[in-house]
């Protein structure tokens, strides 16, 4: 399929809609098989003891699939998380951004299915695992 | 079942321990059937058009499960989430702050799991409902 | 809100639609604030040690679901499960039936959002819990 | 990760402790990186219109998990489900097995947490997402 929108065009369109969180987000790839989007781990994203927190996971895989579908349907529809189901597995590494990898598993006209990855940068054993509905707004 | 920990134990210890996301949060009420969390919406939980953003929804699911937990067990234990399912039904009302219900459905030796409604303070409707499942590490 | 369905209704449904499942079932109430459904529970419900199964378990529970909606917009609509997430919290108790408690929570033009509680008979303490989302076809 | 047990392992395990769902289920394949089991679809795994049931699916994902960690942890341990979530995407397409890929994405001491992806045989567009963890009772 189609894509309708690139790293570059997703980038604009965060930092256009969503300003407040833009600057949390890097867009490292979006292709064909999915997205990946990169958390750029700061401070306020941190629990005691250093770990990422969980709504700052839940908001990197959020906007993974959300981004990802935009990159086929393009920016003027307004999709909206209808459901999420997120396993935390392990303790994310100190120190280290994370890295969601999103793959649309449904695209249809009214919902789209998807799962996201969510690895700390340079490990192979996974940090969470989410699925996510959004509904997608007919088109006017 | 004895509860360990009322409102201001629970408030105390959230200032102590989660001193960053403590202001965003206030505990209602607190009873042997579950917890009332409020969240105290402000600028940086809206997004785009002013509703509250989902990982702020999660975090108040997430938090309120979390001291329905600590109500019972005490400020010892280091419990941590391994699982939420979120439905997102309808948009806050703007202006108003979250509810949290949180009821505890298993308190097991190792899992507790319990659910959660959020409302807009004053609406009868749900905002959204979440299920979560923490790991409660063994007594040492 | 006006039931359409009654327990009769709900029942005859069943039966003309469902006659594969319909005999492992029985409404026992449905009125404005949910409806309770029975798993009859019999030899091919089981696992070995005599637990009811998780299929079973959650064929409860998607039934209903199923037919709590049924009861607020009438037999026409070809409603599909397209989410359901499930907490196995406890061992049913062996040689009693299952009562699933269904609860709506939404119930908007395309999308319905309900949860069920699952008990064994005379048990306080709940077996699982489930949430599920239904998605009901535009009105023709 | 060494396997402990293979597909004839699996299969016979199956057999010995699950008698009555062994016959539904053939394991495919077997291997480090996860598990393909078939569902034989037949009359009464199907509702009306010839679709396959939600608590069919349900059972193939949970069967799927259930023999992968079975796979690496051999067949001494007595796991159980603690929690699924599922997203039912598409129709099975009429008179087709379906089939069962499971990845397991964490083995801890206590938890083990992994996906299924479920198609109609033929098929690259899945059917049906589910996310299980199971817990594994401590070794004696």
């Amino acid at each position: 399929m189609e894509l309708r929108l690139d790293e570059a065009g997703l980038t604009g369109f965060l930092k256009r809609e969503f300003g407040q969180v833009a600057q949390d987000f890097a867009v490292e790839r979006v292709g064909p098989e999915g997205l990946v989007l990169r958390l750029k781990v700061s401070e306020r994203h941190l629990r005691p003891g250093g770990t990422v927190s969980g709504p700052s996971i839940f908001a990197l895989a959020d906007v993974a699939m959300y981004l990802a579908i935009l990159s086929r349907i393009g920016p003027v529809a307004l999709a909206v998380t209808t459901n999420s189901s997120i396993d935390f597995m392990r303790k994310p590494v100190a120190g280290r951004d994370l890295l969601g990898e999103a793959r649309l598993l449904k695209l249809g006209r009214s919902l789209a299915v998807g799962d996201v990855l969510v690895r700390s940068e340079g490990q192979a054993e996974p940090v969470a695992r989410a699925s996510l509905t959004y509904s997608i707004p007919p088109v006017r």
